[in-house]
């Protein structure tokens, strides 16, 4: 097989920076409003849930570019909640990728309001008719739906508040999954949804892609908190220990990480199986699953 | 004429509290998250959003009660936008509406959450086929793209960051309009907008009702604006003189007190000018403008 997972990557990558990057230019007003959320909406993001979603979407249809407005409000919520999670009342972390995070060059109210400003510009992104006009309108809306569900309180932010209440306890093995499914998983598995419902899967694959992005969903935020015992600060672009300086509710924490990488290997194996029904099309799906088990930043 | 606009606002507040009061019980988990998100929901808001949306939807049909979800949405917006100005980074109030801010009782992160929470979950609201299954698609996303546009950066966060950015600045009068009009005006324009819209207003009545959103709104935010110099904090259940402590880019501040008071006037009487084509229909609209300009509170 000629497939080569890296100039897939890079490629998909591409197409979402420079959708990005003309979202905000001219910036608005007032700039520094704009400017903080350009800093780190283009702060080197890998871009893996719009590609997953238009890689998703490519089973079915030729083009992920198709998608592209899509998959830029996705990254756009993923981006706000890097901002809000860094914050000195939340996490407090003073770098993200190799960078000053954005309320260390923004200040506290402004990174607050550019988080808060993704956020809502992601659901004007998909509602607004200059961006999504050719599409249907009961598909606009059951993306919307779809977004809103995963990043709202019963998915990503009811993941990041258990995450938080959660620091400085002991803590079974349930609550680092609730965790888990909910702050990085609901998310993932949104963006390989999203991608379906755009192409109009049918309701069996698409039940099989929602499981595929469950399980690499969780491998995701399992090899995370891996790295964050055993990654290099240089490498990551931020500070290694920062779970356990807070005691964080992580699952090599509760599981230990021989169990930890076991768990992330085999959730791996389980998403290469609920993509079995799609044949060579599901290489860069395929490829992106592995790619998160031997991920080292 | 009969009409009481006191027993019609008790009237629709009731029902907004009922429904609001319906939605996280019981309340989701991380507990504490949903508490927080219920607590500053049902913390006393007058609720002139919503009635301002199912007044105008009233112009056109019999119901306001019909359009109860989209009215709840807004005030979850509308909700979240104080608990995150409220909070230490940005105005750093420790009481609004007579009660301990949100994040005085649960803490700056789970404020933070809470906000983003609610904000999430108005679109989730309104985009939920448990909710507005009833309305045409291509209806809710239009409420969708209105209130996203109104909420976000071109709108009220980004009258908030100008906010923010022009404390302890000398400002002209031109910016003051700026924080005004999209910090408090373009959420009440939207409500007034979203409930024509769900009426399916014809083009000239939507303008019209348009202009009238924009006059109260800014005749809204400048009567805010005199309270903060004359008000009693007892009456206001937040605390006098904060604007000019942290020296805000008020409308008094730039234009005095007189012109303000003279401005404020002219606004209501061009919102009444805006209303005339709907005849008696139209007085609760009309009994909200007058409310606006006496309000003491």
């Amino acid at each position: 097989m000629d497939f080569d997972i890296s100039t897939y990557l890079l490629n998909r990558k591409a197409w979402v920076d420079e959708a990005l990057e003309g979202l905000f230019d001219p910036p608005g007003r007032p700039k520094p409003l704009f400017d903080a959320m350009s800093y780190s909406l283009m702060a080197g993001g890998k871009r893996i849930r719009p590609i997953l979603m238009m890689a998703a979407y490519e089973l079915f249809r030729n083009e992920g570019k198709d998608i592209l407005t899509f998959a830029c409000a996705m990254e756009m919520v993923h981006t706000y909640s890097l901002i809000h999670d860094d914050l000195p009342a939340m996490d407090d972390d003073d770098l993200r990728r190799g960078k000053p995070t954005c309320h260390k060059v923004f200040g506290d109210a402004m990174a607050i309001l550019a988080g808060d400003g993704l956020l809502t510009e992601a659901f004007n992104l998909i509602s607004s008719d200059s961006h999504t006009k050719n599409w249907p309108a009961d598909t606009r809306l059951s993306t919307i739906r779809e977004l809103a569900l995963a990043a709202g309180p019963q998915g990503m932010v009811g993941g990041q508040a258990m995450d938080i209440l959660s620091e400085h306890k002991k803590v079974d093995i349930n609550t680092v999954r609730f965790i888990h499914t909910h702050k990085t998983g609901a998310i993932i598995r949104a963006s390989v949804r999203i991608g379906a419902l755009l192409a109009e899967a049918d309701p069996v694959s698409l039940n099989a892609l929602t499981r595929y992005g469950e399980s690499i969903g969780m491998a995701f935020q399992i090899v995370d908190d891996i790295l964050d015992v055993e990654g290099k600060t240089a490498l990551l672009g931020k500070k290694v220990g920062a779970d356990n300086a807070l005691e964080k509710a992580t699952y090599p924490h509760v599981a230990g990480l021989v169990k930890s990488k076991e768990q992330a290997r085999e959730l791996i194996d389980s998403a290469h199986q609920s993509l079995e029904p799609f044949g060579d099309r599901a290489a860069p799906l395929r490829g992106i699953a592995d790619l998160i088990l031997k991920r080292n930043t």
